[in-house]
């Protein structure tokens, strides 16, 4: 016998990338940091008695809001801490989308948003990127042709770790009828040069929503801790109203917190990273592979000519390295590589260099 | 200008307990644990290094749904871990439960249900409990007239203290067409003669939910822990559709399994505060208060005779110490005072002794 609601009935759930059980195994398919976190979150973690979990956390995260303001330049009120950024994600469409009403996405995209749109059995639009991967023409216009309540975008883009250039993002925001949430789960991995920052549009843009992790830049995908910066319009009804009365945890505010104020250090591990990037990404096209340009901690790589990604995907596994591999249409050919450590991309290439000339 | 959704837009939002910044009050409102958590648990957290939260969490809590398992002789699959007990019962709504259709519960009760049936845009039903505070007549035939998916019970009771037992609730959920949830947040500090155990049921009923907290009997409210212990029909929805899918993190799962292994001490822990109870009560009523007879971690007392609760409550807190008192009709007269140490009972019973006899 079945209780579920009939769209949950229906509906497949979210598949996490494979998270192995053995620490041998080079792991190069969630995107998280190869580093730990700054010594100062350490220094709070081990600073933390269990006797102050006795009582409730702070409902609101009053002083991991205080934080992220003074970060970003905004007021308190614009910051929505959240159980990693997929809580945020789920909280927006609770609040802002009706069943049946539409959510747009473009294809390819993060795999968890039609999940979470059906589970709120709302209805997807996927719009497929261009042939290079670049943004559909006339999206705004198309966005409110539909009537979508919602759009998500993922900015620099997962898969394809392309980024979209702030005056885009503002353009859109002004010219959608809906709530635009940018997902800047990989922002820290932009080049600094490129003076990427959606954040002063908040205070102009009433229907943007901005996204951060501190999984992927601030080494903590094992805390699950992300959070919002929004107008009051988009902030206030997800904290005073959706969100569960205590949604972070003691321990997650502490360390957020601390991770926020390392600047030297993350900023040196993004640095670190983007360094890497590079090289790895010289590594594979010397192989044969041709990798599209990234502004994450990912690269996109077609297979050489006359090779199977998906062999690929899975001789690798046999050498204990994951990477990812989609099992879709335009993806079919592609794998999706985390960069690692300096070790790890090096035992990479030269593990993908034996796989070719075998 | 608004993007929320109707029901949101009308809704107001939960009020959690009253958290004071000041270390020195004596905090007697939100049934927190005056003990700490195990020096098993206070280890576990000494032993996590900041670079295990480098990677994601076991995304379906693998340890703790084995260890939970294990405690309650039942099997992995019918564990559901969740980012406190709160998560839990949004999920349940959202999973079983559609809009419109009715979610009931009793009358008082946690007064967070009717806060998630909203955003839920369910309809809520709310059925008195008796005068004096037993459950209504018929309440299974009652559930089933009103055609309700869903009806929520706390046992023990809140903010009464009273336990209803296994064979009345077996009966309820026998007879009850819709899914029951029974909230056990308080049910450590039930007294081990009375035998209370509505687990094993869960074989035998499909449309069974118990909800399990870490935050009262485990002294872990800062941790954001609970879990629920269902049917596979009812678990497997949750786990792995409707769940955000990395809900719990990765020290909040290895603390939690701690916690529960650590049963002397937690044991212990509870026959202490059930003495605790007992006390506090005689003291109470000796300054002329009546108070329900509580198998929870507090106790809801009727004011002495001529005497005003809210001005007793407003007395207290002006001398630091603070207990809960609701404006509701049938609450008007009463205190919730949760068991504390020794010592802040002591202190709260001459605080009292001393306002009564100004």
């Amino acid at each position: 016998m079945s209780f579920e609601r009939k769209n949950i009935l229906n509906m497949l759930g979210y598949v996490p990338g494979e998270q192995p059980k053995l620490d041998s195994v080079i792991k190069l398919n969630t995107n998280e940091n190869p580093y730990p976190a700054s010594p100062d979150v350490a220094a709070a973690l081990a600073a933390i008695d269990v006797a102050e979990l006795r009582r409730y956390p702070q409902a609101l995260a009053e002083d991991f809001r205080a934080t992220a303001a003074n970060l970003h330049g905004v007021q308190d009120s614009n910051i929505i801490p959240t159980n990693g950024g997929d809580e945020l994600l789920r909280l927006a469409l609770t609040t802002f989308v009706e069943a049946e009403e539409i959510v747009a996405v473009t294809q390819p995209s993060y795999s968890l948003y039609p999940v979470l749109a059906e589970v709120q059995n709302c209805n997807l639009v996927e719009i497929p990127l261009e042939e290079n991967w670049t943004m559909p023409e006339d999206f705004a216009r198309n966005l409110n042709s539909l009537d979508a309540k919602m759009c998500i975008l993922v900015n620099p883009h997962a898969p394809t770790g392309a980024l979209l250039c702030s005056d885009y993002l503002s353009e859109l925001a002004t010219q959608f009828n809906g709530v635009l949430i940018i997902d800047e789960a990989y922002v820290d991995f932009v080049e600094p040069e490129l003076k990427y920052d959606c954040v002063p549009l908040v205070s102009e843009l009433e229907n943007l929503l901005i996204l951060r992790s501190l999984s992927k830049g601030y080494s903590l995908a094992g805390l699950r801790f992300g959070y919002g910066i929004a107008s009051e319009s988009l902030a206030n009804p997800i904290m005073f109203k959706t969100r569960d009365s205590y949604n972070t945890d003691y321990i997650a505010q502490k360390l957020a917190c601390t991770a926020l104020e390392s600047r030297e250090y993350v900023e040196a591990n993004w640095a670190r990273i983007r360094l890497s990037r590079s090289t790895l990404a010289s590594g594979l096209q010397q192989l044969g592979f041709s990798c599209l340009p990234s502004q994450t901690n990912f690269l996109l790589c077609e297979a050489p000519q006359n090779q199977d990604a998906e062999a690929l995907y899975q001789a690798l596994k046999s050498r204990h390295i994951l990477v990812r591999y989609f099992n879709q249409p335009r993806l079919k050919n592609m794998l999706r590589i985390s960069v690692g450590s300096e070790e790890e991309n090096a035992s990479l290439l030269s593990a993908l260099s034996e796989i070719l000339s075998a």
